[in-house]
């Protein structure tokens, strides 16, 4: 095998290092990856899902005898793992800032310790989604199958424990944590969507829920539906202004076909049906139903 | 690092689970976690491609003298773990009533057992697949690149295997082993559906065909096309039926184009071709080709 | 447990065998498994992530004083490992032909340092695509966050570097190193697609790129894309023709919204922008916009 | 690479067996392995140390507010695999019985549920010998590197196990367990031996004692003691006579320095000290000191 | 975290490398690692066990109806790693030789196929070895404990492997396969030792058999037994002899208890009887028995 | 499977705990697990033993082109990984002073600086093992087999890390890299064992060196050498004395044979040799050739 020149190349990264650094006004001189890791997150969010449903997603021989004493042991291990990830987190996006160390570590603790007060809330509103999965598909056989094997089900265990996560001032964890599931079912959606409970999406590849989404209680969405923005908005100079209301709201019980793309800070009324495919960017009343047929039917001019 | 409370939300979530399990009238006395195991199949289905395809997928270091020493190695050992996993969904499908253990024993022997005599049938079809891919694609340069690259045989390597434990009366299985090729791949194949030889999906992201689909051969898909259920029968009462035919018959030699959508007990004649993003809610005659823009030039009303 | 005729099974599998190998003319012999290795890819791979981007994607204990260290010897080993791949593929596309084995070890060495070589300016166009990203999301906080949870530029980490190998004679390399990225992101981009700096795809779940689409700078595309092929030209006795150009060319700054599908070889102008769910098989004028209403505002006939 | 017959190989490798079976009046159609397994009590016997010594030999991240829930956790999982393991010994010593399963599976249970309730005073017992060690070692500084470093104790925490088990009827996970440690250690404890409290090897390797030893408190060796049998008792008929006493007692207080051989049912009285690589076959009183020196400065005859 | 002067300490090692290799007479620029690896012969030994004791030794679910698969399976893995191993030692002996590559692949061949064909024989002369222990130690429950638990049976099984290796013309890889069981149980063979059929060492920890040691039948050793040489044998100016014998032969139905050191060669008779801790330099006759006692009791001068 | 009463077994060894806490005056609230870490440790040394000899104990695919970066890059990981332990060691050694965090942090980094600034110099020492134990052994062939194969070189490998890291006041660490090589060869040094170039023991196993030895150069040991304390030395009030000098001291190019026994601090003259299974007390004069013949050749009185 000849030789490689890996000098020269590792010369060259070097420069091209030191070139994006420059760009961004980095020192060269990093203390260290302060990154959170997306290998922690994974063992992370597979305790909790654990600690959440301890006899089905739980160790095969666990038994109720000492179901409280795995789900106590599993969640120690996983707070203090988030604990961890957290701190990186709150220095990274602190880094401008002349933080105090200590400081950040309270507020690490402090939010990790509510997440961990909200998973019971957070059991209820997956069970609800359970059902309605159930509920929802005739092909289900029981609620069983459908925790164990409905990607819908398993986007959502990531979506609320994200969400929680997002709403407890880390973003960024909230994101990996979302992306894992995207990675594993093709649903993306955002840690900042507010999405109510028995909240059911069938199939589910190449869902898009944006944001600021808000989506009201028992509402059913097919593949490929996009929950968007119509269009970023900017401010005066032209800037993308972050944060706005820019996604729709859902209410409760509204049904989506698959393909249908809604964008923009409409309101779907309840009750509604927005059909297979539709592209809608207007508020639609409650109990209205929206196909593409109803669409073209309009009068030519 | 503070005290998280974790007794106290151990307590809750004990609290959780003891409402779910009143709520679905179940004992809060279960002996243990009786559902089959990802994780198992997983292993399995990676064991029967390597013996369905010794020299391709099975381990890099294998030579023709051995081949069929590796394929009964790996064979009985899948066999076996298949036989547990069966045990498994038969006594949790059983459990409402006195079943017999013995004779659930004997009928997850009986139905492994069938399964592995229908493998060089599995075997054959897989063949016909991955020539129609070889032979639909410009840009496949050899059978043995298709096999081993692309997502639609990975997927129909599932679905086949799937749709046999399906046939004897596994359906737990077979949709565990459907959801982990859903996960690979994007592509949602019902293992209820029923899949002639010679099929192939190009790119096949988005795919998704429904429980009672039946598809003939040399059928052509690509990427997004939807083979769905229009609506759900319900009885008299209004409760979802389930098991009656509710999704597409697609003859043989049809082509359906990226974001098709299919929508119920409709059928698509020999030879006809579906064009992108059109939604077909009717029969679709032998050898027609629909596109949008022959729906959009019916004349304006 | 009874037994399950797995003597019987093994024969019959190995009938199949027989029946596949003569179908293709194959001897019966074959010397061993000689494709490349998905597994050996899958570690190359992470390893030239690590090399790129040594602070984000290597190691999380990483100092700036080891820096070269672990760039060179994680090179090191890629490129060696990249080197055994290298010569599986020469092999197996020259079994044909009665090859020289020191020829195409000597190929493959020198296609492999070609490669090596090539990293630095493949560095520089992600980190011109990580800016693309950091633009133009609103959601995004910072360009770490891009690099690391953006299932876009995963998918363009591994097309820059499929594309390279593409491009050095190893198309079967760069189709296992696309396809584990389509496998993780839903992205389906062909190594041979040309794609200019800062491009990036939003959400990016069903995006297909075919093998000669042709992309400028600065171009945008949203989830579900296609830029495909309208048919495949066949030559005088009907044969696929296979390397036609026959995808899109995607001039500078355009941007393409959801679920828009372009096909053939058509070129959409320097700063042209295409609404969601468009079907585009025409040219389209630098600077204009096409979406679903314009579309269907053409007069009736 | 040349064929090696594998064939061949194989068909002898099944006569040397079907040999084998025939001597040893064994059916040719076993019923599978059925021998407990060295690796399942590996990993109960950590899960064991873990769960005797938590904040030591537990996991590095375990807090005092977890503590209980991890050692819970971890000894439910470590006896439901105990049990299953005193199955398949109980079955496999019955197996020339025609024993009911259902009476050796509640023997098993009852034999595991006695040995859990034993820990708290097998802890204890380890205390003393830890305490010992310190005690008695001056290179030693402090418990607790007592307790992580040295073998003799590693050896400790096994027999311990080990003679519980012995006791409870389950002689061959015993001594697997005793094994594990001989392996590690160099220290070959017969799980049969009795050991009082605060026992202390240094260095201990080569150490052996034999199945019927008494040991009595604070006794203290060095490395390469022998507590033996000088002779195997046989009965009239000059068969060899399992479980007579055949090995030394030793009382309280004794030392015995290194490479000393004690053979056969001798008692070391209280106190005595024994000295380096001496050879001791008859009693030794309480409080005598017996070396080399001693031995031979005997008058010539 | 301060500096390390990583930098300083690479070079200062790549200083002492170039000594050692210039001291050695080695250019230094060595082609790669060409030692045989002691990873790849851990796993094959651990394969080969399985190949020779399926039931006993092979994997937990193993049935007998595909027993031979697995054994076929097993030693085809098994002996492909070997040649590999073998070629690389036969390289690295014959390196100062200008050997021709490809005889050197032909040698390993042919040398792992008169291993593989020798193996029914070894599993012979191993079942001897268990039976002997079995009949030898009153502790002993049955043949299956002393094969899956005596440390005096598992150096057997790598010293007749290793033995054979060495005979071929392998003496690395042998002592890599004698340094396996030296470091799990303390008995050190080396593997030019001859050693009949019915060989027991029972406890075994510190047992050394040197490389031209001779053992009949039927022999039976204790702990710490030594069989070494008196000395090295020099020749007229002084320098060591290699290969000379120089270590004891041992005859038929000897059995030499704990600590006792055999040095030189000398020949102890048929069916001798040597005592715990004695120190033997001359020969012994047949039937003798010799004790520390009986050396002592020489009449004074 | 019946109860086994987890909870009660959980109460009664947390009241186990509490007890050994209350007797060793500890809180019953430690802050967590704070020892140092052996599977740390075996990484760690693991790396160092590739950063000596990258091309016979780094990986299998190294070449020269990048030694120097495998070296740095290795070496960089287990420098960190030091510091780490270290810190766990001084702070656990410190936890009765009221010590301050960032002196002891700084302590650590000073510690494993000074560590890797003597690794070239180990390196030299190691080589120097390496040579005396080929030039020793007649039965070696090569100096790579010595290094890779013999188990007392593996012994001074960990002994010479060891015994620097004792004498830079990390006893700990020492201690726990000595126990990692004690338990694969058998072979006892203690780190504090001070000893000279050219060291080898042969076969090893039982080999004992206590803390005070002093060994010169070009030593050679045998199998089953104690070189150990006589007695404890004890202040007036018959308390232990720690630090003393206890262990003999061995001059340069002395024998000692198998088995042989040296006690307290006695000298063994340069030059002598020590016969097997001796026992020595009292210094032996250079080039005195001491044997159990000379001693028991002592008249009768």
């Amino acid at each position: 095998m000849q030789s490689f020149d890996v000098d020269e190349i590792v010369r060259a990264l070097r420069e091209a290092r030191h070139e994006w650094r420059d760009s961004q006004n980095r020192s060269r001189e990093p203390r260290g990856r302060e990154f959170p890791s997306r290998e922690a997150l994974t063992e992370i969010v597979e305790a909790l899902k654990g600690a959440l449903f301890p006899m089905r997603l739980g160790p095969p021989d666990l038994r109720h005898e000492s179901e409280d004493f795995y789900v106590g042991h599993t969640l120690d291990a996983a707070l203090i793992g988030l604990v961890l990830q957290a701190r990186l987190e709150l220095r990274y996006s602190g880094r401008q800032q002349a933080l105090d160390e200590a400081a950040i570590d309270a507020q690490a603790d402090a939010a990790v310790k509510a997440f961990g007060a909200s998973l019971p809330q957070i059991r209820r509103l997956l069970d609800s989604d359970v059902l309605a999965a159930y509920q929802g598909d005739p092909a289900a056989r029981s609620v069983d199958e459908v925790l164990l094997c409905y990607p819908g089900v398993l986007a959502m265990i990531h979506h609320r424990v994200a969400h929680r996560l997002y709403g407890l001032g880390l973003p960024l964890l909230a994101r990996i944590v979302a992306e894992l599931a995207h990675g594993q079912t093709g649903i993306d959606i955002h840690p900042g969507a507010t999405i109510g409970a028995g909240f059911f999406m069938d199939h589910g590849t190449g869902v898009v829920i944006g944001e600021t989404a808000v989506i009201g209680e028992r509402v059913r969405l097919y593949q490929a539906v996009t929950l968007g923005a119509k269009r970023f908005p900017t401010d005066a100079e032209g800037h993308l202004q972050k944060g706005l209301p820019r996604h729709p709201v859902v209410e409760d019980d509204v049904v989506i076909y698959a393909g249908a793309t809604i964008l923009g800070r409409v309101t779907l009324g309840q009750g509604a049906t927005i059909g297979g495919n539709v592209w809608v960017t207007d508020d639609v009343p409650a109990g209205a139903s929206v196909t593409q047929a109803s669409l073209q039917n309009r009068p030519c001019p």
